[in-house]
């Protein structure tokens, strides 16, 4: 077990670990299908798009094209999907609008709550490769309450990238070891702890729908298993 | 007078503008005076380094050393002050603590209580030259409630330097025009607005002691000129 006196913050991955994109993004689209009179399959076009996550920043990551943060990777794979869903004689308003779903995803039931507690006790701060003001935005509309706001666009690089997670500790002025990363995803706790971050796995089994087959369980014996964000704050003691 | 509804973020200086880093410092140097039963001259010391402020930032400006953030700046000051001021017998500990004082700074007694009321309609953030984990020890200490942290640390250049007022509305997603840069010294309001940012001028006349001579008055026609924190919520119908 670790010792608990040695963390002092806590940085959290948000998409699918603070936030449910998924069920947010279709319950947005389906108020647009009833407002527009359109039947877009929104489940099917967020899968899609969050489905072209990894391959839009490894572009980056490879070192293929120059950065672009998030908001703008999102608007690229939308304009693609816009034209196979039928959405892309959508005024430019509507289509800047449905790319800001992503700054309104809502949170789990327990992440305010989670957060609040921890918040007591710890620096808790988001690591995301969302950019700043989608973090911000997001934040501020749902009641997030940050410490401060961490992104990976602060660093001009995106997770898994080592970079990212070394440049937010030494922004929190903290050491690796008393940094503990937050995920829902194993892959992202490894990249983590092998540069000397404390680990806690949150499982989120509804992330990507009924049919999840990835992160269901601790894929390592990270430093914590929680169910949900207040059964973390117990672990740490809050 | 300015359109308030174009205004989607406010910029805040913090050194003098939020926090009394002057009185706070005396007052926890004479707390350590009475601990380690010493004499040092607390106001003599914290005008030197702050007296030391500007010249050490620029040196970095000027390309004459490469980046270091303020916590380096402020100790390297501190190294000579302390021999001079018969500090230097301390213990590494001791003057480490010493150099924290900046996270340690009061806030005036609007600041909160403005900012509470100010962030319930725009982003709050500090845009400060100090480092992010010194503004955010600083927040967490006294409760500040900022809705994210910037720093010029984060583009390792310091105010007044473009990029540091160009970076924070970048990262906020808003345009210049959009942002409002809050101080108490005019050089940061002629910098930022020289960039296409709104301004916003609070005196401190007791910021530097009661012999203030600079800053006491607006030296252009700010967007807004406010006494307090709570008077520049009123002004921006908060």
């Amino acid at each position: 077990m670790i010792k608990v006196g040695s963390v002092k913050a806590l940085l959290f991955d948000v998409f699918g670990t603070c936030v449910d994109w998924r069920g947010s993004i279709i319950k947005e689209g389906e108020a647009l299908n009833a407002r527009l009179k359109t039947k877009t399959d929104w489940a099917a076009l967020v899968d899609a798009w969050r489905g072209n996550y990894q391959p839009s920043m490894e572009k980056v990551r490879a070192g293929e094209r120059p950065y672009a943060n998030l908001d703008k990777l999102h608007r690229e794979t939308l304009d693609t999907l816009a034209r196979k869903h039928g959405l892309d004689h959508l005024p430019e308003a509507e289509i800047a609008d449905i790319n800001r779903m992503w700054h309104r995803l809502e949170p789990w039931p327990d992440t305010i709550g989670g957060l609040s507690r921890l918040k007591k006790k710890y620096i808790v701060a988001p690591l995301s490769n969302g950019n700043v003001s989608l973090l911000l935005n997001m934040a501020k509309r749902a009641g997030i309450p940050w410490d401060t706001i961490l992104s990976t666009e602060i660093f001009r690089k995106y997770k898994p990238q080592p970079e990212t997670y070394l440049g937010a500790v030494q922004l929190l002025g903290v050491a690796p070891g008393e940094a503990m990363m937050v995920a829902a995803h194993n892959s992202d706790l490894a990249a983590a702890s092998a540069l000397g971050l404390r680990s806690a796995f949150i499982p989120r089994p509804g992330e990507y729908g009924p049919g999840q087959k990835t992160d269901l369980a601790p894929e390592r014996p990270w430093d914590i298993v929680a169910p949900d964000f207040n059964a973390l704050a117990d672990a740490l003691e809050c």
